[in-house]
């Protein structure tokens, strides 16, 4: 938070005026304490004399956590990018063809000079969002059974509260940030929603089929939820809940990859995302 | 990956050639599934015949995570911005000065058009290292429990170790990506290195003496800390471990933030981390 001060100058007048000035600018050596507050400075003469007020408390949830106002805002970043930050967020069953059109959709906007950057769950599953069995690989073993994520409803859950925070801080960069992910639960994704900023957040709907999934089954998980060898799976054994209010809806089961991507290109340049 | 696959062009010979080639190539009609794999195609005048082989198993931690090949490199999004990403850590002590070098160093970055993004315990702590208090507001208590990072010994490594692996995001987003956390312990500095590519990891010290930390108090923490109304506060305690190779060490006692924030920019340029 910018400190504000009033101080009277000293001027060459005995009691020189009085003004209001940031306490981040020029002054440092009056600068407060981070918690906010206000300084009046009396100058008289060649004596100064700091007077601190107490601090103003902010509003929030927890007292213990503050936000700094950061030197360079969103907004300067976006100018410098010539575009807006948002999260294009990609929702659909395993197999709609989110992870290739987002990829597509990245191809395009880089080749448009947006700065992208696309969230997934194989390059979160390796850091940010990594198995029990990986964390156990550095860490001891409770905190890799507490903090890893496997594939339990809470595990899933904190998978998507995860990437929908990094997500914001990337828009908060000034990217346009995509993800790919199933995110079945609409609950999860509406948690999302409900951290940005009003149109921040485009929920793009991947609305294949099951049949046409399961036909494609890329990775081979649908023969293996047939088979039992893996459990809740979305869309076999476990529910998707489709989004009802999504920005975007993309018929995964008639249009090549190519057409869907361009969809979303549209979409963005419409909402004024992309700049000119 | 890309698949590769041995085959027997027909080529007007009865036999044809051998070769290989990249099945993720135009042959997309050969495309294995996703789980890696040869086949070996034989034509014969008119008829192909493929012979998939077993799936090769790729080396990891866990089988169920597979890397996809992003179809924009992180060399392509550094040449969009026109420098390096990287990340830029900086430790010490609470009241160092980290956050104010750290946003000085944003401001300069900024000016000098290169693309920044700035973590800091006050914007994860709203978010992604939400405290349990926070999260309990929407989500399950034993939920708010397991995940939510109070100032425990596992809640801090955590704490660490998710702000280490979405830099590390940022960093392959190709932003020059600042940290500014006390983060105390080695252990947890160095599995953030390891993380990341050679040279990617720019450790900054802020090594300012506790006495001049202690006097400064921006947030009146040690105060708390030496009232025993904080518990395990670093410096006061609990250890801080300073580093023993970091990249640069500032001496935050004796300078300015200023000229603490020019040296990193300096240091960067001299790295080769913003371009020309």
């Amino acid at each position: 938070m910018g400190k504000l001060g009033i101080y009277l100058p000293s001027g060459g007048n005995l009691l020189g005026a009085v003004g209001i000035y940031p306490a981040a600018g020029g002054r440092d050596r009056w600068r407060l304490p981070a918690t906010g507050g206000f300084a009046i400075m009396i100058r008289l003469m060649v004596f100064t004399l700091p007077i601190f007020l107490l601090p103003v408390q902010i509003a929030m949830s927890d007292p213990q956590v503050v936000w700094h106002q950061h030197s360079v805002t969103r907004q300067q970043r976006e100018s410098l990018n010539g575009h807006r930050g948002c999260v294009v967020w990609f929702t659909g069953l395993s197999g709609s063809g989110k992870s290739t059109v987002a990829n597509l959709v990245v191809e395009k906007l880089h080749a448009a000079a947006v700065h992208t950057y696309l969230l997934d769950g194989d390059n979160v599953r390796h850091g940010l969002n990594a198995t029990p069995k990986m964390l156990a690989e550095r860490h001891e073993e409770s905190f890799a059974t507490r903090f890893g994520l496997g594939f339990g409803a809470e595990d899933r859950e904190e998978n998507i509260r995860r990437v929908g925070a990094v997500a914001q801080l990337f828009c908060d960069a000034g990217l346009v940030t995509l993800t790919a992910f199933v995110s079945p639960y609409r609950r999860d994704r509406d948690a999302v929603r409900s951290m940005l900023a009003d149109g921040d957040f485009v929920e793009v709907f991947v609305d294949t089929p099951l049949e046409v999934c399961e036909a494609r089954d890329p990775k081979g998980l649908y023969k293996q939820a047939r088979a039992g060898a893996i459990k809740n799976f979305t869309g076999i054994d476990d529910p998707y809940e489709a989004p009802s209010e999504a920005e975007l809806v993309l018929p995964g089961g008639d249009l090549p990859a190519e057409e869907l991507a361009d969809k979303v290109v549209e979409y963005l340049r419409g909402a004024g995302k992309l700049g000119k």
